[in-house]
């Protein structure tokens, strides 16, 4: 069951709430998340005690961002293992709450395996447990280094392909802390580059539906007292046509072996724009994004959502009144079609930036190399 | 000043309610509008009396549209004359009160001009506001005679460059009888090919961020019993991606000479997609759009709207809390970039359909020969 409750926050500043933080109260451990769906309105957190909460608040976005859904879903399992639930059936409807995002199936499948290898060495049911939760804690914390290695990667690629410095960056969607273990992905570099003086001003898509870009990244560029402008998604064209942005930076949700990128609806036409006005586009995404098992784009299953997402305007503060719990704008029995990411060919995208580096070209042997040196390293 | 009522509406169905019309009960004449800004939520009409409410309701998008547009200037000017006022200054505040439809311009000076010309032939004021108002009337049932005459144009142009039929046409922003004194510009194309059995689907665009279609596009195509379905901007191009898509039909607020469309922002980057796609990008529009006056794209003044359209949320009925209105959804002190309109350049557009036929494609000379036959045809 989740709870929710504001947090007094005696010695955090309220804007220091981390997205996601496992606890160990007297009553038993919880996973808190900080409910993206109430921002930037209001910092409320949502305590987690069952997969079965943590699947909701996945499923309503109140925690979201590939990086963090992986993160969230091994730490779905440690809690469904802590507080003696089947962990083998929690690890299946997490692995399944949102289709799209490979990272959320590896994090469930990553603590699983923890899991079970304790197990099959004879351990306790609490030692396995145990092993479940380090599994998530350790990939909360490469989460976090790897988002600062593509923070390194991705000014070194911008300063590469923009010599002159002064970068004005478009980017859709969310991509920083929220989403992540760190500094988040694409969001990560844009804020690399504002530390080393040499972002001129972050373009944020205000990303329809659910205006992630307006709630989340301009509160994130807020607080990081970084330069931005927040449009509509459909005035990025004029910008494009002024000259006005130097690279698009987004994150993603998974590659296909063929370098093809699933991200949050809208990610495509900026491709398209991007490569009509000869500007770079690059993905930034961790290693774990890359699905060798999905052959190309026709392969990515992209999640359907609810169309009263676009039939009624939804906001933290909105008093409910449509059956999605917003505002009808259109009118009733309106048919909508609401696809949560698209996708976009490698022939469009200049880059694919993880922690190990800068694939360009992007093309199936380059990706297939860089994650064949991931898994080196890793393993070694 | 302005007066809101909901009509009673006895003789009449609620959606039969005009756009605009000029009544002239026993304390003098007023011009009345839909009130488009509450659509499809109520049905209030806004009762001006003067130029001033006029204007207000231009500024507001209670009336809006650049056909209808000509047409409430060219009623403003008329209503001036007829309760009195200053035609001159009424003429100058109303063809200014928004920079980007030539249309509206248009319509002012024409009832100004008959106004003023009624003087020179020695009329009286009551005879000269007559004769502005004879002018209005007129702009009005010519629109409606445009209207359908683009329609046809219209299909003939999609059924030669679709022969299979069956056609899913993409729209956005709203050019229905709401901008109109007749069916409008790319909707009446849409409804014509519904009407003939040959449109499959109509995909409306949700126009952020004032959602025009949402609100009134698919206010229009429920009325008119077309199959449509509404998107965010952002996902259409997941419909090009996937072959949805058979032609893109909008309006446009001003054509310069050199045959650049200046429309509702998010035009552009569906004339982009479209290109890359290989789709039919057509823009339809009276000759009185074309403005020869403007030499190109780059001399067109595209209107900037108040940030808080894109920081804040505004539906028909949603509280007021915010600057603008409405509910914020980005961190207070968000800058915005919120232009009305995009430009779309010659070489994107397939085509441009007038009262006149289809220019295609679209050049300087073939744009000029148009407007110098339409001016013999209305002279003669």
């Amino acid at each position: 069951m989740a709870d929710q409750h504001a947090q007094s926050g005696e010695d955090k500043r309220p804007n220091d709430k981390p997205a996601i933080r496992w606890e160990e109260p007297p009553e038993g451990p919880v996973l808190v998340l900080l409910d993206q769906t109430r921002l930037p309105a209001e910092e409320v957190e949502l305590v987690c005690t069952d997969a079965s909460a943590l699947v909701d608040a996945i499923q309503s976005l109140a925690v979201r961002g590939a990086p963090l859904l992986g993160i969230a879903g091994a730490y779905g399992v440690a809690l469904a293992a802590a507080r003696g639930y089947d962990v083998g059936e929690a690890a299946n409807v997490l692995a399944g709450a949102r289709p799209t995002a490979v990272n959320l199936a590896v994090g469930v499948r990553r603590a699983q395996a923890a899991h079970e290898a304790a197990l099959a060495r004879g351990g306790s049911t609490g030692q396995a447990a145990e092993a479940a939760l380090a599994a998530a804690r350790q990939l909360h914390e490469q989460d976090a280094e790897a988002s600062a290695r593509m923070a390194q990667h991705g000014l070194a690629l911008l300063d590469e392909l923009l010599p002159a410095g002064g970068h004005r960056i478009l980017t859709h969607c969310n991509t920083g802390s929220l989403v992540s273990g760190g500094e988040g992905t694409a969001f990560a570099v844009a804020l690399a580059a504002h530390r080393a003086g040499r972002l001129r001003r972050l373009w944020v898509d205000e990303t329809r539906p659910l205006l992630q870009g307006a709630r989340l990244t301009a509160y994130e560029a807020a607080r990081s007292g970084i330069a931005y402008t927040l449009l509509t998604d459909n005035a990025a064209g004029s910008l494009f046509a002024a000259g006005e942005v130097d690279a698009v930076l987004i994150g993603a949700d998974r590659i296909a072996a063929d370098g093809s990128v699933a991200n949050k609806v809208g990610s495509y036409p900026l491709a398209v724009l991007a490569r009509y006005h000869h500007v770079p586009f690059i993905v930034v995404a961790p290693v774990t994004t890359v699905d060798l098992g999905t052959p190309d784009g026709a392969s990515i299953e992209v999640e359907q959502r609810p169309g009263y997402e676009v039939t009624e305007i939804t906001a933290p503060q909105v008093p409910v009144t449509g059956a999605g719990g917003g505002i009808p704008v259109a009118p009733l029995g309106t048919q909508a079609y609401n696809p949560a990411f698209d996708v976009t060919p490698p022939e469009l995208v200049t880059a694919i930036v993880t922690e190990e580096g800068a694939v360009s070209p992007v093309t199936a042997e380059a990706l297939a190399e860089m994650c064949a040196r991931s898994r080196q390293v890793t393993i070694s």
